[in-house]
């Protein structure tokens, strides 16, 4: 679905403003009717601030209810089908709908756990996270006290939102939550970019194939699109590939029988979502290096 | 068995003589009666040569008959026990005993072939490959002429002869059958080597684990053992896996939640068995770089 | 003096179209005269197509006289401070005013040589030359045959014509005659981009101070301006001095006293003068990397 | 002179004794007579030990006297010739018979002020310092209190008689006064060590000649002699200039012309004369990275 312009939905009635906003918040169509009256808006981040605040100022019991809201986290409303449109994506970007038997019964000692302790369902944003980082989260808040949990779950609450207004809406100030993720290849050995080094992008620790995408480096040595972009980095270990050896093959470099260096594996963890994260590569036959670059 | 001293065996009678070195070519005992004569050695090396110029010298049949008397990779006699000793370690020690359903149906595949071609079994010297490797040679020496084949094969019997040679004699002027295998992890955060990062090395593409051992770095940066040494290191496909991750957490080294780096892989191959190859890493929490080294 | 609108000299009377383009050639208006019935011109590169043609195209005596009407370098007319306001700046430019006397005797000595080899003076186009690389372009175009030189001649005198129009005429399909250098500095013990490093870039080998430029890398990593960029590179040896001590003790990260890397210098040559040429820094207190980027 | 063994001196009378170790300290054969009673000597530090035990038992006259027999750096008995041989050897090593009027100036100003404050001479062990780290000692050590500053003069007689000592008396137990300086370097286009490649060392900040060495490396890629070693390295900036540009030339490497790399420098500080610099270099002709190992 195309996002809708901000001046279309500023010049919007009241039924149309919420039929593109009402879900932003997760069953709480009354965000987006509040913030109806502060139209308009100069910028999406300014949109974005209203429904916040019509959050933040609204009675405590409202506010509880939003947050008791939202569904578990692989629980049963997920395995039924019984989400709405967007959770569904959600859970499923993160893979939530793929978990091992033993995957599963974690999340659900989890949700129990916390449920027990906090009388609310766990919420975090999921597109911020990989499936072992949203566990690791999990076992974090559970030590948190319930105040601060509590402004939490919000902070979460307000991620969700700001993602879902991102594919909503399109206009002047946007939101910031799109990372950055690219590489470049330089060739050492002969002293200008590498192109053609086919680059293959890993999720690890993922059930099945890791694999997100294959691309090949261009004339500059980069690619031709950022290998992610406009969205945020899922929190995980990821790993770059690079076909070194059939590069230099191809160059008729000459080099051992194996080839010393075929393909090269740079292993890293995205530790924020929103950040930029250049992974260059300089190689030779017989040596490379790699840094984290921005 | 600890091995003979070369002194001892040059003292040595003829029937003790057989005895230490009857099984270093496959089912032909007569090379060493007839290296026997030419005691005493002044080197491991001149009796290797000597054992060496008693084949050349010899008939052609008898030649041929040395051949034939190898077994099949991975084969009949294999798997029903009846190789000899040397065999079995050999064939073992390359994880032919451990082969899938359809890896067994590749050595079937190319047993039949290459015999069907040559007229004699296929031999090389699994010590010095690791299982892709052996098969790649396969694939390959089925493409030569007879006579450049059965030369070929000579060689790998002078290989496998020169191995268990060394296995069995010391002395002075030993073969040059040894590869080394050796890292060194400089902290160029810090600016001193890095102490206690631990690494495995594995050889990839073996089923099953591909774990060959685990390390730690000691007070230098460096090991206190090879990673390989004292055997030739087989032509496979090698990962290094330093935990630096844990390295600089324990050194309260500030970094990102989780680390850019943790498991840092180095995969590299080996070429030449009997090669130096030292593969260092330098390392910061946000950047690395290694090269091939001597 | 600000370039002239391309569309603006396509308008112009014969007469204002002399005045701009008279001196693009040597002593040679008539070559700007020939061109002027060729208008209007697409292209800034159109434009030098033409008068570049109507050079090859001129009578053989016509371009002997073109060649010859060229100054010496570093002569007598240079001297005397005869040369026109084009070749002045090109000859000052290259420090050919500020010769040492052995230099001077250098060209003096080459100068004769070339023009009793040739007959013609020795051109080349200064502006993408270091001095050093000028007496080697003398001396190893002193070994070409008449004919080749003849043709380099030509060459030179096309691309410091180039050079003039690129001066004097703005618009679109501007001439490929600038070269880029820059650098970028990456702090490895950080894991961000260095920002507020003091940057020193040096012609080497140039009598009294070789400072070409002081600046100081931006919140990036990166200079605010290309070190070089607008003009082509003059091939000569520079080096990049980037006070790395300073930085790292600005931000009170531990190091030896004094610390081990204070100003680090990369000395490198430009071989291409309208190439890219990107030099970059991955530093931390203890170690450091740089190549040839682009 | 060749040193003496130590189990020859645990065997001499007392005077061939005071003949050997007289002048370790300054004017003061007193400490060697002192040391004599309590021979013999398991290892040389353990003599160290007790003659510098000597002195700290002396009555404070004594020490003293000791510290206000050495005579001035550069001063009016060094210029007029006067200083004994150990003195003179120490201050000639470090430049300080070399000296522009106004580091001479420098100099004087500082013992004027430093004897005014503290009423006696600055004592600093030189053959551990390059001359402006000699200076940057006097300006430091003026800011200390008496009590803390005569402590610290006799720590530098210690050391300088450490030096004296270890150049006199050879024996198990030797003093820990050497440095290691070497450098290895890797060819990282080839995949091998770099053979051949000539090497300057220079010491930065030095009037004239800064040429410390020239050697070319061996086969190892390292230099057949440690480029420091068997004394301290003084503190001081240095130069390591790597002719690369030569060696991928006479390996016709295909590079630029002039080669991107010629000369490579290498400047880096020695901030503990007897600690272990390696300073290695990677390289191809278009990249290269350096540390600092051990």
């Amino acid at each position: 679905m195309a996002p809708v312009l901000l001046e279309t939905l500023n010049a919007a009635d009241r039924k149309t403003f919420a039929a593109v906003l009402g879900e932003v918040m997760e069953l709480a169509p009354w965000v987006a009717d509040d913030a109806y009256t502060a139209r308009p808006f100069a910028s999406v981040t300014a949109l974005y601030q209203a429904m916040t605040d019509a959050v933040r100022n609204a009675p405590a019991e409202r506010i509880g209810a939003l947050i008791k809201g939202h569904p578990d986290l692989a629980g049963k409303a997920a395995r039924e089908g019984k989400l709405n449109a967007d959770s569904t994506a959600e859970q499923t970007g993160a893979g939530l709908d793929q978990l091992s038997e033993q995957e599963f019964a974690a999340f659900h000692r989890l949700n129990d756990a916390y449920r027990g302790k906090f009388g609310m369902p766990f919420i975090v944003c999921v597109r911020r996270h990989g499936k072992e980082s949203i566990l690791r989260q999990f076992e974090r808040r559970l030590q948190n006290d319930p105040t601060a949990e509590r402004k939490t779950a919000l902070d979460e609450i307000f991620r969700i939102a700001a993602l879902r207004l991102d594919q909503r809406v399109a206009g002047p100030g946007p939101l910031k939550v799109h990372g950055h993720l690219s590489t470049h290849v330089l060739d050492t050995h002969g002293g200008h970019p590498a192109q053609g080094i086919a680059i293959e992008l890993c999720e690890i620790g993922t059930a099945g194939t890791c694999t997100l995408l294959r691309t090949v480096t261009n004339a500059e040595g980069r690619t031709d699109k950022l290998l992610i972009g406009g969205a945020p980095i899922p929190i995980a270990t990821y790993e770059l590939r690079f076909s070194v050896g059939d590069y230099f093959a191809g160059r008729n470099v000459p080099t051992a029988d194996p080839p010393f260096l075929s393909v090269v594996p740079i292993r890293f963890a995205v530790a924020e979502p929103e950040g930029r994260y250049h992974v260059p590569l300089s190689i030779t036959p017989w040596a490379y290096s790699t840094y984290r670059g921005s």
